[in-house]
């Protein structure tokens, strides 16, 4: 522990972008990492993907930022150091690293392979105090030390790093609770709300899984790709109440990404009986009537990404079915614009970062 | 359909006790049954609950009563006439009817014996219309006339009539979610919010089930009777932010019996990872944090009574397991001031009106 604090408090092995106050722009900054310990990996760090985490956090949203800090949570690289324990992966393995890169692993939910509802809380890969005291930075870096459980491989040959990298936050947020939920059985109809990051990863999966997709959107300008680049079954605009009333009981399951508010109870009633609806998305408020849960024993739920266990899962499942998310690579030093493109959904669908070309 | 249409306008063969108005106070009145069908079943009733629907519907609280309404859902007699095709049944058994007593017969959730989420809409036993255009009327009356698939059999050796009663509509109400949910794995821990008709049956169901029950209540005056009448685990002033606090995560159901308006997150986060409220009360609105479902993938849900297969089952529990409703008896004179008490919750724990004796 000691030899990882005072690392911690080095004079900078590593090179960052860091928000350095809640305007959460973003700028060059040296820090350390901490030395490779038993079980840890040294990844060189390939991309970064572009999370709405990156608007939320750096610009101190819920009051908990520490700065600077470095965000970043959908890390892609290359193996360039392990310590004497590892074993799952050598030197020159593509991996990646998620929202998280620490927990007890000692709790019901981290021997489960659910390490994200650890019951101490799992350490999130930025802006949270790691269980020996140093603040965790994220992937918007050139390299990044992990204990070898938070790291997770990416097939080499058939699998772009690039497009590896919205799978560990996206990817897994959206995956998770359709396989909590069952909905790995074709032919079930799946609701997608919102077409961004996370939205476009579920329309994806839907597909690959055999199930009926509705994605629903405040936009008519995301129909024709939602319909033939994604896929999409079915493409509704939310406002149009004939549309939404076409729809009543029809879905087994809702995934709701939309990060703004909006009403809940008449997606709700579009839910068959027994249906649920996982939020993913972060609006402030859930309001809703008892009568939308309690005449079709409906459900509303929450999800936040996965376990190792799934992510793995997820990462293979996306490689043996050729699922790709659709990326715009930038430079970090567009990295700035990129999340303001976010803030106004200008995105087809998520941002990444070229770390390995740009950050130098 | 005929010959019952004409039955339910004729001149009263059955009398009952009916709301005439939005002051939701029931005084007698002389209505129509119909006739004895093929697959009917006519029953004498003994005894009805009194549940707080007898508060919402007279009170037209819904805005969709049609008066004259005679309320009563919770409805216990004995045969006294059998249409030619009922198997099921004969003269002088002990049966029961509950929330509803028609469906389509035909959809995906009556073949599935879940016939309240009927597709086309359950019939319930008052204030609707029934198919063939006529008014249902309840059990505050002397007699009733039902298809055999909405009655259920009474075992007439150790089951008193008038503790049946409450099983029809508080009992089924809080057994089919902990069904639904698998409540019944022994070491499970239950919380029941609010111990009043409903909640004193969840406790005693969580009890029979073998698992460990936590009740949830704002008044104090219901602790020894939780805990020494009713077997509960444990008793929390919910107003008690340490006894709160003390139980956070460590929950894996709740059922929330509660009719009025009470805050949702503080008891979302006594629920372990994974875990589930149940909305079985009718508060006017739910409001809660999305960061209550998605930090433990918790969810909120609702359920309304049962199917008919889980009704029969849970009165064969009841019987099983010697699981009696504790009732307080009066005549049906006496209705509308158990209704009052009922609102002030003054009742320990469910009115039963003895009709045999007192409706004439």
């Amino acid at each position: 522990m000691s030899s990882e604090i005072s690392a911690a408090n080095g004079n900078g092995n590593c090179l960052g972008w860091a928000a350095r106050d809640a305007s959460g722009v973003l700028s060059p900054y040296k820090f350390n990492r901490r030395n490779v310990q038993a079980d840890d990996v040294s990844i060189k760090i390939t991309h970064c993907g572009v999370c709405y985490a990156e608007v939320v956090w750096p610009r101190n949203k819920h009051g908990d930022a520490t700065y600077p800090m470095v965000p970043g949570h959908e890390i892609v690289g290359i193996v360039q150091e392990v310590g004497p324990n590892v074993h799952r992966f050598k030197v020159g393995d593509h991996v990646g690293v998620g929202t998280y890169t620490n927990s007890c692993r000692d709790c019901e939910y981290c021997n489960d392979g659910q390490e994200v509802y650890c019951d101490k809380g799992a350490v999130f890969t930025y802006n949270r105090f790691d269980y020996n005291g140093t603040i965790t930075h994220g992937g918007f870096s050139t390299f990044t030390v992990v204990h070898e459980r938070y790291c997770f491989k990416i097939p080499e040959d058939d699998y772009p790093l690039a497009s590896a990298a919205p799978l560990l936050c996206a990817g897994i947020t959206v995956y998770a609770p359709m396989m909590d939920h069952k909905m790995n059985q074709p032919g079930k109809s799946l609701g997608v709300i919102g077409l961004g990051g996370l939205g476009h990863m579920a329309v994806k999966f839907g597909k690959a899984l055999g199930l009926q997709v509705t994605v629903f959107s405040t936009s008519m300008s995301k129909k024709d790709e939602a319909l033939t680049l994604l896929g999409a079954d079915n493409f509704v605009i939310s406002s149009n109440r004939d549309q939404m009333k076409a729809l009543a009981k029809s879905l087994d399951f809702i995934i709701d990404t939309a990060s703004g508010d909006h009403p809940f109870d008449e997606y709700m009633s579009l839910l068959k009986t027994a249906g649920v609806l996982v939020l993913v998305g972060a609006p402030s408020e859930i309001k809703l009537s008892p009568i939308s849960l309690i005449m079709g024993k409906r459900s509303i739920t929450g999800s936040a990404t996965g376990g190792t266990k799934q992510i793995q899962e997820m990462i293979n499942f996306c490689a043996a079915h050729k699922i790709y998310p659709n990326i715009e690579v930038v430079p970090i030093q567009y990295v700035n614009e990129a999340i303001e493109r976010l803030i106004n959904k200008d995105v087809k669908y998520r941002f990444v970062v070229d770390i390995e070309n740009s950050l130098k």
